[in-house]
């Protein structure tokens, strides 16, 4: 006899909860496959090393294995660690993937906020040598098309470029062994306040009052392409080589997306910095408008240092892959994270709101019977469906009750249930049964299958 | 710099082998969805005491996570001590689940033979108090269907019952401390010959040789729903109340078998013991006829225990839920494992030696051009293909080369390209290629979406 219990921060997904997550995912999976990318899986450990030196402070937040005799293992922490090092490994230079599965934190939970130990992770990336900004246009577009089609209200996507944000903190005089811990410090401006974010530069990292103000000038910029041709015009940023490229790339990126008719949720905002050290060029994240109570605070689905209302993120990470070679080649990639289990709370809110009722099976039609000693007549019609691939069910009762047996179909959403009775026996008949509408008709047995069919279409 | 490896016993899928276990999984859920069931997940870890004291000597081969701080925890060893302890703490009572899930055994990986470390089960489960057999029988329907949809080649499906080899070894005279470890020794008959099975039990268990001689009777018989009545009337078994409960449950099992138009694979075969402490009623086991050379071995998709050629077994286990109630409640189970690490080493042996090349992608059509300078057309029209949910590629490149652009479809199984020129786009029309038969036709732009799905149906 034991206490049954989970451990903190894991949960079981309930029936209800799957049926859920499989729509969102065949949305998702869906458009993945409109854009011609193939899936691949990793294991759920990795030797030690391979995670060791590539999340910064997160590390302390990887899971390790006991070391039961072999080598150190340590459970995945993300998917673009595992990407890398299997593009690394198989010697693959060109790829268009998406992986969908569960990665581990050794985070604080706050489940309420949908904040888990274990959760998934939903990606997608283009590897290899290609022109400028044609696949990281393309990651913009996936992101647009399922945000549209999961229908969760209006949105918008941040995009920005890590080589303008550092070429700005050049130009404004941030001295060069600042930029990250700078970087970080702009990355909270989706959740505090210009002045807040100020004190925090100068009081904790030390930049004068006027690097912060300039800072903070930049900062408050948000626009599209026009802004990228302003800025490439601006005194200062424009005798920077970095923020040059970053700026002309993002010109090319938006006459892109301008094509993929998408401009319309697309903002270049140089507040966007994002927390992860890899990204090297263009980052976005997008932002539901609306907002949802609960969860409020950002969920463990996504990178570090997303914003309230984040429900994807990415960007374009050059260095990562010569990480894991040992001559060091590079391949240079661009990905795009949704935030599934933020788009999972979402989704469940809605369907707890909403009047349907969600169904987590698919049976369309139940076998059933009013009179006694008809089980191995319902057992043999049963089979006949499902050998005609229909989804059926039968209670598992010699003789149940009809009134149980339709509040069965009431119950789980069966929208039909086919009755025999030693009448319709007899006649070579199945009376069918709108659940709904409780309308009934008597078919004959060889029309069946099309009937349930026609009728549950 | 890392030398990049993966742990052994682990692996990558690559996207050929997801595109397989893709296929593989669609048939297997679709069959599941038929009988009605519902989905649930649980988390990859567990705490500790949940495992402890469910798989008696295995669990050793547990993998345990490292004591960072918090409590012991495990990774899951198999999917049915979690769904046990998921109906135990939610105080469910009856559902009909399947569960697709990785599991994790420190076993000596064999991955030649397809045994890994970290590997799919593929579960379906009944619980609940039904009247005697129904479910049992719906098992096994399942089982033949499966087997038969994923055309492995001819299978057989042998069923026993733990309460009839209990009943047989008090009849023949073992002592009942021993039932657990004979019924070891016989598991092995689909691997050892009679006599050194024989040999095991007098030798190393113990048991004189005409306690075992008389095992060896009742084991060597196969039969159907016959069988089974001539055993009711067996001098020695029919005085053995487990023995006459599990025969009379075997005939009514064999006549809902008969309904279910299956009965022509299924064979009652005494020697059928299964390795687990777990069942309490009928087992049984599907074994394919054609022996594939490799994997030779029993891969550790199954339970431990099951024979070459095994790929897919279950039985009733009507305890473990019991195990985590507080108060002992039981709640009657009856399910089966597909062996699913099995199958899919055995459709990618099937797919390698195929004329048929497995494809990675779904995409239709590859938006093309032949002439320079038509990058941005190439990117409105895939534009628009994708927002008519066309599944569709283009080249990153600015001017690639016509043929690197039919290459890339001959390589990937592209059937269609949609090729772009000054003409077609002065014309308002786009050239369809069929990359098989290279015949080309101009189609009006209005009707390119209509088009291309009649011609990739």
């Amino acid at each position: 006899m034991h206490e049954t219990s989970l451990f903190e921060g894991t949960r079981d997904y309930n029936p209800k909860q799957m049926a859920i997550r499989e729509k969102v995912f065949n949305i998702i999976i869906s458009c993945f496959k409109r854009h011609g990318a193939e899936t691949i899986d990793t294991p759920v450990f990795e030797l030690k090393e391979t995670l060791t030196g590539k999340y910064g402070e997160d590390s302390k937040l990887i899971y390790d294995l006991k070391d039961q005799g072999g080598e150190l293992l340590s459970l995945r922490y993300d998917l673009t660690v595992p990407f890398a090092r299997y593009l690394a490994m198989n010697k693959i230079t060109n790829i268009k993937r998406y992986h969908i599965a569960k990665v581990y934190r050794r985070d604080n939970p706050a489940m309420t906020r949908g904040r888990y130990r274990e959760f998934y992770q939903c990606d997608f990336d283009i590897a290899g040598q290609y022109d400028a900004m044609i696949p990281d246009a393309e990651c913009l577009k996936i992101v647009y098309e399922i945000l549209n089609e999961l229908d969760l209200g209006d949105f918008h996507i941040k995009v920005n470029d890590r080589r303008i944000l550092d070429g700005m903190f050049a130009v404004c005089g941030v001295p060069g062994e600042k930029f990250r811990t700078i970087c970080s410090t702009v990355d909270k401006l989706d959740k505090m306040a210009w002045e807040d974010v100020k004190k925090e530069m100068v009081n904790e990292k030390g930049l004068s009052e006027d690097v912060a103000d300039r800072i903070g000038e930049y900062v408050s910029m948000q626009g599209g392409q026009d802004l990228a041709e302003r800025l490439l015009q601006d005194p200062k940023l424009s005798q920077n080589k970095q923020a040059c490229a970053g700026l002309t790339d993002m010109k090319l990126l938006f006459s892109y997306l301008e094509l993929f008719q998408v401009t319309d949720k697309v903002v270049f905002d140089l507040s966007l910095a994002r927390g992860l050290d890899y990204y090297t060029g263009v980052i976005y994240e997008a932002i539901l408008s609306q907002t949802i109570p609960a969860p409020a605070e950002q969920n463990g689905a996504d990178e570090a240092g997303v914003s309230v209302g984040s429900v994807a993120g990415g960007g374009r990470y050059d260095g990562l892959v010569g990480m894991f070679d040992p001559k060091g080649r590079k391949v240079p990639c661009v990905g795009v994270s949704i935030g599934i289990e933020r788009i999972f709370s979402i989704m469940e809110q809605k369907a707890e709101t909403s009047s349907e009722k969600v169904r987590t099976t698919e049976t369309q039609v139940l076998v059933a019977s009013a009179q006694k000693n008809l089980l191995e007549e319902r057992l043999k019609l049963t089979s006949e469906l499902w050998n005609a691939g229909i989804k059926v069910e039968v209670l598992y009762k010699k003789n149940p009750k009809l009134l149980s047996q339709l509040q069965h179909c009431e119950e789980t959403g069966i929208p039909l249930v086919a009755i025999l009775g030693e009448q319709e026996l007899k006649d070579g008949v199945v009376k069918l049964r709108n659940v709904a509408s409780r309308e009934e008709v008597d078919v004959p047995r060889a029309d069946l299958v099309d009937e349930i069919k026609k009728r549950t279409l």
